[in-house]
């Protein structure tokens, strides 16, 4: 079997990619080693910047996402019941929209036309520095498909990144003390918009997916494990680290899912080695405070499918030299902005009375400073990391509306 | 003997407080533990927020400081060779004044009209929360002075925060595992401006008292000693830290003084004790990374006179009630800006790969984003702190000129 391109993993980065290249006419495989419903029952991110947006859009597979897709213009922030709303609108003319990953999955899925293999066992890239092929397990037969080119967008723990030597890869990386504890919740979400909770018992969020359906965290040690946490210790312990007015508003429900999170910044340098790429979670995870996850993984994959598609029909491989350095540079103001956010928000055994003032003093500053807020609003609607992409449809008509 | 006020300490802040008072036609009285000339011997910052040159002029203090101080309308930040300016006056429309702490003092000393006792050994502060009296030693004879109010404005080693029970004060410190090795020299500066240059090898600063006069800086660890660095060594090192065209214009000379500084954040709280009061470094330090602590001591006695004006003049104690809070506010907000600036700039032996990884993307993000940088601007000219007093008569000419 022959293909331009193998993709080794059907999350969103992935799937992305796959769907930019077969509209390129670009002839890609995706190697996925779940099933689709494995895959769709994830529980991830829902934030989407602008050039996510747009992209989805790019790809034709915006519908759903610009029909049922909710536009925010700003977060509130909360430090010891203190609240402040940062209005992206007024401060910078930005939205984000907030629709689950889970549903960029699925769109994506809906849309695409070439081929996914799911249950894909055992895959394994070969002779990337050459000839490249992948190789794989399915029913119980072994399959190989040469290819010009592999996507690894499979993920931390996939196998792409491990295929690297050693010594080719320099990786950095922080774990946090501490991990989220989320739940998924059948209930309107307590606000209209997202909010981020500093309080001394630990970090909140109050997210959402939709109108009707809600997902809450609350920061809890890194080893701490779900099953401790019966519905009612959740909401109890949510509710004291939330304004009393916001709590007092809070509907609870049975949850529908409830899992730990641990929280990580991670690098790997570089992104090519020969004919194989990283993209998406394979090359780096930030915490998820500031919801840059999908996002960036957005942001790799339309740089390295306007590399394929330059290599295959402009023929030329400026765009595939130039992959690592360009997204390496985004990915490090995303790290830089998540691990900020983090910094702020939650609670560290380590840093003291000291630390903890200079917290509350950032959050005072930030209030109180138009040039801290609009800082804040450009990266968390991502205008750092994407540049100057045209605005998208649904974000431009909610502009008017 | 009585007086309305004691203030103890000489330094900058102390003869301020003294200069406002005695134009409000309040007595006070100064206690200094040096003579004068060892207080002028002490090598101090030497970059003016706009307030405090508003204050100098409404001391009278600033005939020779609005003629020598130099205005600077930026700074250059420089990491691991790569400069970027920050243009105070195109971001915010601000500006600093170079003249050093040295002068002010000078200038201070040289307008008072009330007494000031240098030499005065074992100040001792008592009944501060009744009728507060303060006794002190000269010439072997030991006098007392009854007063309504002590103003603690003896920096951080003095007697003031040290009279204070212990179980009364909080405290809040970060003690930095690293110094500035500072030399003076009778050559122009390297630049204009100030440089801020972090590198791989550590710190440096290039800052000046005037256009023949200049002061440099490398971080070195904090056990360091002066006597370890001859002038060569010294001058071999800042070259190497610098951009190769800054280091190749660098003129060197034989160091007129040369000291290790360690570098601190401390904050007490809080600054009232029923008839004391804390001021300046008694009451706060900050790591001179950004030139805080000369500004953000005289904030603090503007505000201290101002409400002492308040209850000899105006009969209400509305102003002493509030000055810890008021000043606390902005104490923090230079601590945070501070803390930032240094641990943007310095080496930290225990971050690793991603700390310094983190820092470059913090330069690179500043030196691409406006709101980051008017963020920089505000803080380093002081607006935050300093809130909307009216533009100094200096300043405003320079924007003109």
């Amino acid at each position: 079997m022959r293909h331009q391109v193998v993709i080794v993993g059907a999350g969103p980065a992935g799937l992305m990619l796959g769907r930019l290249l077969e509209l390129a006419g670009i002839d890609a495989v995706i190697l996925e080693r779940k099933s689709a419903d494995y895959v769709l029952g994830r529980i991830r991110a829902g934030v989407l910047e602008q050039g996510t947006v747009a992209l989805m859009e790019r790809a034709r597979a915006g519908r759903r996402m610009n029909a049922e897709g909710l536009i925010h213009h700003g977060v509130e922030l909360s430090f010891d019941g203190d609240s402040h709303r940062i209005d992206f609108s007024t401060l910078i003319d930005k939205q984000v929209m907030v629709y689950g990953q889970t549903e960029v999955t699925r769109d994506l899925m809906d849309i695409r036309e070439g081929t996914t293999i799911y249950e894909a066992e055992d895959v394994d890239l070969h002779d990337f520095d050459g000839r490249p092929w992948v190789s794989y397990r399915k029913d119980g037969q072994t399959h190989r498909i040469d290819c010009d080119f592999i996507a690894g967008c499979d993920g931390y723990h996939g196998v792409a990144r491990q295929s690297v030597p050693q010594q080719a890869l320099t990786t950095f990386e922080r774990v946090y003390p501490f991990g989220w504890l989320g739940v998924l919740v059948d209930k309107p979400p307590v606000a209209d918009e997202l909010i981020y909770a500093h309080h001394e018992r630990g970090f909140a969020l109050c997210s959402q997916r939709s109108k009707t359906r809600s997902r809450y965290y609350v920061q809890v040690p890194a080893d701490e494990q779900a099953a401790a946490w019966s519905d009612d210790r959740f909401w109890d312990e949510l509710r004291a680290r939330l304004d009393p007015a916001t709590a007092e508003s809070l509907q609870t429900g049975p949850s529908i899912e409830k899992s730990v999170a641990p929280l990580r910044s991670f690098v790997a340098e570089p992104l090519r080695f020969g004919r194989l790429f990283l993209a998406g979670d394979a090359a780096h995870i930030v915490p998820p405070t500031g919801a840059k996850g999908l996002n960036l993984a957005m942001r790799d994959v339309a740089a390295l499918a306007d590399a394929l598609i330059e290599h295959f029909t402009g023929r030329s491989a400026a765009g595939i030299d130039a992959y690592s350095a360009m997204v390496l540079g985004r990915i490090w103001k995303a790290e830089r902005f998540s691990w900020w956010m983090t910094s702020l928000l939650h609670t560290f055994p380590e840093t003291g009375a000291f630390g903890r003032r200079i917290q509350r003093a950032e959050f005072d500053y930030l209030t109180g400073s138009r040039a801290a807020q609009q800082s804040l609003a450009e990266n968390y609607t991502g205008v750092v990391t994407w540049g100057d992409e045209g605005s998208s449809e649904a974000l431009s008509r909610s502009r008017v509306a």
